[in-house]
Formats: C-alpha cells, sequence, structure tokens
C-alpha cells in the first residue's frame, strides 16, 4: 500500500455500468521527506481510487492497488485497480510524528 | 486508475482471435502540473487501452490496469492489462476545476 | 498495454519445463516523441515476452503484461508475465500516422 | 520481491473492516549501492506493508506485492498489495556480506 | 519477462512457513546498452526472487514477476512476486550476440 493525500474528485456520467454510484477521488501519493525525515512530501503523481470509507479532501488514506482493491466489501466485481482501505490518523517514523490528523485539520 | 487523454488508435490485422473487434485507443496519462496545480499535464507516457464506450480523440477517460481490466461486461476473456472504464466530465482539486469537458470541447 | 519494438530473441535451455518450445522475445517499449509528437522512439527498456503470431525483427507490437499475459490459448498455464497479443500494422496519433508497417518495411 | 528497512508504522482507526487488527508498517525499499557494490541504501521510496511477523523498526524485511500478498494464512482475504514474508539475517552479493542483522543490531 | 543477473542471496529465518526451504536469490535487472546496444548493462535496481533452476551466482536469468511467479509446480502456493522461469544461454539483439552462457563463464 502507499499513503496518499485526497486533493480531489472526478466525476464520469458515461462509464462501465457498475460504476455507478461509487465515488472517484484523486489520490495523490506521498512518500518520506529523503533529507530531515520528518514530514511527508507528494511524489508528484496523480492516480484515481474508490472510496467506500468516506474520506474528505486533505485526508491522508491508505491506497491499495491491483487485483487487491476488489477484496473489500463494497468493490467485488468492479473494474478497478485501486481503493481507500484506510483513513490515516498518524505516521511515526523513526519514533516522530510525520503525520497526525488532528493537527493537520487543525491548520 | 489514472487519467490519461486519448491521442490516437492502434490497428492491428495479425492477433489474438479474442481480440477481434476491439477498439484498441492510444492514451496518455495525466497528472496535476505540480507547480500551478491548476491543469493537467502529460506525463509524456503512451498506453494502449481498450474501448468499449464510444469514447474520441481528446477525450479525456479514466484507464483500469491490471486483471481488473478483465472486469467489464465486453473484456471478460480478452488478454488485456488496460480498460477504459469511463469517459471523464470533470476533474476537481483543491476545489478549483482543473479540467471540463465541456469548456475542452468548444476550444 | 504498450507499443514495443522486436529487437532480438533468447535462448534458455534450463527452464521450467512448461516453457518448452515456447518463443522469447527481446521487446522495447516505445512511446510517441513527446517533442514533434510524430514518431515513437524507444524508452531505452528492455523485456522478454512470449510470441505466439509468429512476430519477427523490427515489427512493432503491442504487449500485454500481468496476468492477462496467461489469457491466451497457448499460454494459459505459463508462468509468463508478458505475451505479444497483436502485431502493429498502424499507429495514429493526433491524427497523424506515426508508423506504418509497409513503410517501415520497406526501409 | 524487495528488500525493505522497517521505519515506522501508520495508524488508522476507520478502514475496511477486515483490516481491524492487522499491524501497518511503514518501509522503505533499499538497493546495492551501484558504485561500491558493499551496502544497501534506500531507494527513497515509501511503502506501507502488513507484517504477520512481528518485524520492529530497523529491520530488514522480504515484501512481497500484488495478489501473492494474501498468499499467507493470516491475509487471505485482506484488500492489501503489500505484505513482510520475512525478516532478512542476512544478504551476499559478489560474495560480500552487505548485510548481517546481528552486526547491525549491535550499533 | 526481464533479464537479470544474479549477483548474490539472502538469508531469512523468521518467515512465513510456506517459504521453508526456498531459495533466495538477489538479481539485478539488465537492460540493452542504448548507446551500443552491444551489451547487456545493469539498471541499478535490486530484486528477490525465489529459484527452482538451480541457478548460480553471475548466471542470467529470466524473471517472471505478479501472480504467474505461482505458475510453476514448486510455488503454487507461495507468498511470492517474482520467480526464475529460465537460466539464459543467448541473448541475440539485432542480430548480435548480447550475451552467451559460455563465454561468459571463461572470463
Amino acid at each position: 500500500m502507499f499513503i496518499a493525500r485526497v486533493t480531489g474528485s472526478v466525476v464520469s456520467t458515461q462509464k462501465v455500468a457498475t460504476m455507478t454510484g461509487h465515488k472517484l477521488l484523486v489520490v495523490e501519493p506521498y512518500r518520506l521527506d529523503d533529507k530531515k525525515r520528518q514530514s511527508l512530501v507528494t511524489t508528484g503523481r496523480t492516480f484515481i481510487a474508490v472510496d467506500t470509507l468516506g474520506a474528505g479532501e486533505n485526508d491522508f488514506v491508505l491506497i491499495t492497488q491491483g487485483s487487491s482493491a476488489r477484496l473489500t466489501p463494497e468493490t467485488k466485481v468492479l473494474p478497478i485497480d485501486a481503493v481507500i482501505i484506510g483513513i490515516v490518523d498518524q505516521v511515526h517514523i523513526d519514533k516522530f510524528s510525520v503525520y497526525s490528523r488532528n493537527e493537520s485539520n487543525d491548520r
């Protein structure tokens, strides 16, 4: 899996029938800042993932890719290769907190 | 999934028998422009995807890769690893519209 | 899928038993030249794919990766992750012909 | 598979129900230092993997990606694409020891 | 598949039970030198693959990734994403021999 930040959404009317009603979010994968190792920074990439958890903009989420994206109750038969499997509360690296959802929301 | 722009098509006569009659489009993955974050820009990559939705040149589409490309009614038994699952109407990032199909078609 | 040029072949005697008799070709993925957008250029990568279609050196082919490489009649039980699913006759991008097999063979 | 160093952990409360109780570790893929070829160096990437083996911070581990991440007894039905399948004791390259868990722990 | 050179091995004692007794080799993917196109050069990446064929250090091998790594008799139920499916004897590119196992072993 990888950590990503939710930054937007996609609207698509003409689509494969089974996709109707599924929320499509824009997510940007993040990685550890490799200099200071004290924060998460964007990789500059842009993916689209299905959300079944009610993630909102600026939330950090866990993304599963590939066939395992179909291993949630809501996505079993969908033609998708990326799904949000969790909303991230905290990330610790080298015993340092590099992300905390509460602090982030206060900003 | 990722967002891509349809830019062309491929003709192939000698092919695996099950591929007969399936439209093959050239698609170029796009990502958010990471400076201004106000438009989508090409990643410079070139993929080929099966289209079952009638996507046309310059349309932005959603591409699913891997085994899930076989999870649409028309592609169940095909030896493919990429399919168009939706034609994109709108993409919003940071609450800003970075793509709208209508405006795009007017240009 | 992606477009690749067939540039060579691999000989392997000690191999998984089911691989016996399957042709292994060296293929180099190509992408659109992103400056002029009028020709295909190599990505500099080197892959090996199974060929069941009789592709020859310099042919441009369509490559399927992953589990779908096993979705052809000849490759169902093979431990492979890449197969040639078509020999490319023509590629059009931005309504411009960026590759035509006939012209290419004349050169 | 690839070798990675465990450098942190992720806490997620809102998640797909089946993920409850599974430990999520931050792992950073390593590769051979290609100049001297005598040590492992980070690739600068950041992944999240499920741990069922009790790996601890600074351990080097083997990561399996994709559908095979579901081929362990504890992960069969999980929507995950990365799992730790072993804790690395030693890595030899060119007959040189580039990593030994014991020496590493002494430091 | 891709061509890789076997350069080392990994020892892991604490691991998923089904992995017991399986040989884990360090393999480095190679690609065609894109200037002269007359030799294979390392990509600088480092992978770990299961070996069932008795490959030795410096052998060039064919690596299959993903779910197909489980399509050999010895690896059917293993949580692995990379396996050696053949030991390479010869690689020809542009009709030029870029690798021959016999010559390589003489050096």
